[in-house]
């Protein structure tokens, strides 16, 4: 079950001046930054609010590490703005299957490692009304690190 | 000082087909319809998560009435998909002021009605890296009255 907003993934040309972007015009902090290869992006989170299941939601602010990875291209084709938005659940391998066996289409076989040790996954922006929908479980360990 | 993420306004084509959408893939329900014709939309609110702040997070999502509104001149361009970002705050009044002082161009001399007898502002998405940014207050009568 889906019990959160997780957070809004926002693509952008450089992160460091979108940081501070957020940092100077809201007083938004970063909670946590890192790169993921895999997916190749460089990444900060900014905590904005904790959530009602125990969770909390935060903006992704994504770089492309490389012009052909899923971000850069989508950076170029659209420029700056709302990637994707995020669902949090504590069993995304769940609702993944149940999801698939509604006919949206899951991007990925098995949850990938997303955000902080997390298990993500991705719904096809075309059969969820052109929006990209991640999945997102969160890792524990590092949650309770953080708090 | 915004303290949680208000909702994330979704335009679609068919208010009824992207509900049904939502409440049949996540189990989302709507919470509240409106039609503001100041904004020349119809929409629904589904409830996802309380905030820490005393709030809630939303998903927003909306029907143009007509196709020369803003959202519907949106939607010919873009197609569906994620429309807006709204921060929650106790004081939209007070945080526009300030974020116009620095610079960033707030779209409306005072706030306006927003859904559920809120008051909201937005930003100019040119000024904030893409991202067309609405801040909300919300109505606390009719936030009672729902919960």
């Amino acid at each position: 079950m889906l019990t959160r907003i997780d957070h809004i993934g926002i693509a952008c040309f450089d992160l460091d001046k979108t940081v501070e972007f957020y940092r100077a015009t809201y007083g938004f902090e970063v909670f946590h930054t890192e790169v993921n290869e895999e997916q190749g992006v460089r990444e900060a989170m900014l905590k904005i609010n904790e959530t009602s299941d125990g969770g909390a939601s935060y903006l992704q602010l994504l770089e492309p590490t490389r012009e052909d990875s899923a971000v850069g291209k989508w950076l170029a084709k659209n420029g700056e703005g709302v990637h994707h938005i995020a669902f949090g659940t504590a069993d995304v391998d769940g609702d993944a299957e149940a999801i698939r066996a509604k006919g949206v289409r899951v991007l990925y076989d098995q949850p990938r490692i997303g955000s902080m040790g997390s298990r993500i996954t991705f719904l096809h922006p075309k059969d969820c009304h052109g929006v990209l929908t991640e999945l997102v479980t969160g890792n524990p360990e590092q949650s309770t690190a953080h708090h």
